[in-house]
Order: structure tokens, then sequence, then C-alpha cells
């Protein structure tokens, strides 16, 4: 008797994701953000951010990072960061975060034909909240962004159950936002689109 | 013995509400968007638009209309809408319809704070899809757009049953688009935006 052919549904393709920059892409712990000052070392990616946009490369998923820094000063951070990844345009008259208004112009300025599909990943609240606002998927870092607020040297000076304390709570504040997921740095962010890919197969919605 | 108090559940008030111009609040079957022309006869209201902003407005909904036809024609035909509606300002250089981009600045010039709750109400297939891919709620009208593109004189000549024909193919055009209500003219459209504030009370998305 023949079988039956199972055609398997594949998940469909994210349209754009959206980065933070500062406590997310680059600058672990975001001191840049958060004591206004600039090291050449903030300007280092964090932990998985180089493969996570290699491999949204290679998926030729279109990427943006947006911060609220001077224009001058997130320059100078994304500086490591490849250059096809989009820097979108910090204007002076745009409703600042939490406002949806700073995601949609990244979103524009990516040219993106939907808002279905697209993606925010942060570990900055108010940038969460505006990713919420905008309709985005909204994906919380907790290890990387302002709520544990430490330098790599500072957290990998902490004893583990010290790292666990401070990511447990950066985790309940980020889920009581609404974010979608939260993931410690960007060395998960794969597995968590994926997941979100299935969420949105199985038709949920942001 | 006493009863439980119970509190009925409200559903919340909607953020915004887009409207197109030419076939949705003026210029009935969409002549002046259809033949490129501009008769004084085409900035008369459409049956139910006045009422819609007036029954809005008393809501405190934020309102606007947007057109891609030139600036001077759109502020000719808009002479009779009440000031407080916003004309959403037509950047040339912006991406036409069917893009999203169209929307979200009509949302941006409103202060929107969020896209959950904005809607858009529309004759025309292409701002629908507009709307869609901005993520709103969108509402199709099927008589006085340019499916149907008929003048007022045009429509009222017609025998109930050919308009009913008329109404029927328009109305499975829009539904094949993937909008969320179909309704004949603005004088129901009190009815489908509390529909829809039901809809999302009971947790559905757009």
């Amino acid at each position: 008797m023949p079988h039956a052919e199972t055609k398997p549904q594949t998940a469909p393709n994210l349209t754009a994701v959206l980065f933070g920059l500062s406590g997310c892409l680059v600058d672990f712990g975001a001191h840049t953000r958060l004591n206004s000052g600039h090291l050449a070392e903030h300007a280092e990616a964090t932990p998985g951010a180089l493969d996570s946009l290699r491999s949204l490369q290679l998926q030729q998923i279109p990427c943006a990072w947006l911060d609220e820094l001077p224009p001058a000063l997130s320059q100078s951070l994304a500086i490591a960061l490849p250059e096809w990844v989009k820097p979108s345009q910090h204007l002076a008259t745009i409703n600042p975060w939490p406002a949806p208004n700073a995601c949609w112009q990244a979103l524009m300025e990516l040219n993106v034909e939907r808002l279905d599909g697209c993606v925010l990943v942060s570990g900055e609240p108010h940038l969460l909240q505006s990713g919420l606002n905008a309709g985005l998927w909204t994906i919380g870092l907790a290890s990387c962004g302002s709520l544990c607020g430490l330098s790599p040297m500072q957290w990998q000076a902490l004893s583990q159950q010290e790292r666990d304390i401070k990511r447990g709570k950066a985790t309940m504040q980020l889920f009581g936002l609404g974010v979608h997921s939260v993931i410690d740095h960007l060395g998960e962010l794969d597995t968590c689109l994926a997941d979100i890919s299935l969420r949105r197969l199985k038709g949920e919605k942001p």
C-alpha cells in the first residue's frame, strides 16, 4: 500500500531583524549608555554578535541597528560591525523611545514590505517597549544589557550563583514588559529566532 | 445570599483611525482617482462620512486621511471635511502603496503611542494592502470605492439586483486581499468598529 506523502511545512523566513547597539551588538553591560562615556573597549562586539549577523546574512535577512546615543558616538561604537548592517539614522525630531517611531523608521530605511516577521533584539527596556508599541516580535537580552549593567570583566568576576541571580532578575523584568522571548546573550539568538518562526507558523502574532 | 458582583469587561478604546480620501470620505466611486479629473461634486462627503467622524471625535479617537493624489488635488477634495481630521503629508520620497510606509507615516504624524488598536478604512485595494502590511486592522468599503467605481447618480440608476451583484463582487475582492471586515459604506462604520473592539477584547490580533 502506498504511503501518503507528507509535505513538511517550513517556517516562513523572517522579514527583518533590528538590533540595539549599546548593550546588544556591542558594549556588553551598556556602559556607554549608562555612563555617557566612551572607551575603545565598548566597541567590542558582544558574545555571539558577529556569528548571529553572519547567520542572518546567509539567510539574506536584512538587519539594522538603532540607538539613541549621539550619532558620532553610535558610529564609533559600531566600528567593529559589518558594513551591510544598516545604521538607522537618529533623527532629533523623532519621538523618543518608547514611542514606536524609531522602529518604524528603521524598517522603512530597510525598505521592508511588511511588518509581519519583523523582530527587535535588545537589552534596553525602553527600546523593547518601542518595539512592542510598533508591533514587532521582541527578544530581550538578560545579561549584556543595562539591567545587569556590568562590564565583561565585572560579569566574569561574579560567582555562578551571583550571575544566575542577576540574570534571573533581569529576565523577569524583561518578561514583565511583555517581550516575546528572553535570552541571555546573542549566542542563543539563532535558536530563539527559530522558535519565533515556529510560533509564527502556528499562527501566533506578536 | 449576596450576589457576586460581576464587572463587565469593556472593550478598550481604539487608538487611531486612518481613512482613504477619494472613494472613502469623499468622492463616492473614486472618480478623481480613476479619471485624474476633479469636479466640485467629487468633494462631497460620502454617505455616513461626516457622522462617522463626529462619532470618533466624541470618543476622542484621533483620525487622519491619506491619499496618493497630488497634494493640491487632495486638499481641494478634503474641503468639506472637519479641520481636526489631519491630512497626512504625501511625501514624494515615500515608497508608494502597497508599501506600509504611508500608513506608518500617518500614525507618526498623529503621535500615536502604539500600533495596537489602529484601524484603516478604505475602498482602495492598494491602500488596504498597505494597511495590512503595516499591521493595521483594515476595513474595506465595497460600494463607494474604486472597485464599483460608479458615481452616486450612476449607482442610484442601477436596479437593486445590479447593485447587489456589484457590491458582492467588490466584497469578495476585498476579503480576498485579507481585510478584516467589509462594509458597504461609512454609515455602517460605527457597528463595524464596535465589532473590531470586541474581537480585540477576545484576544484577536490583526
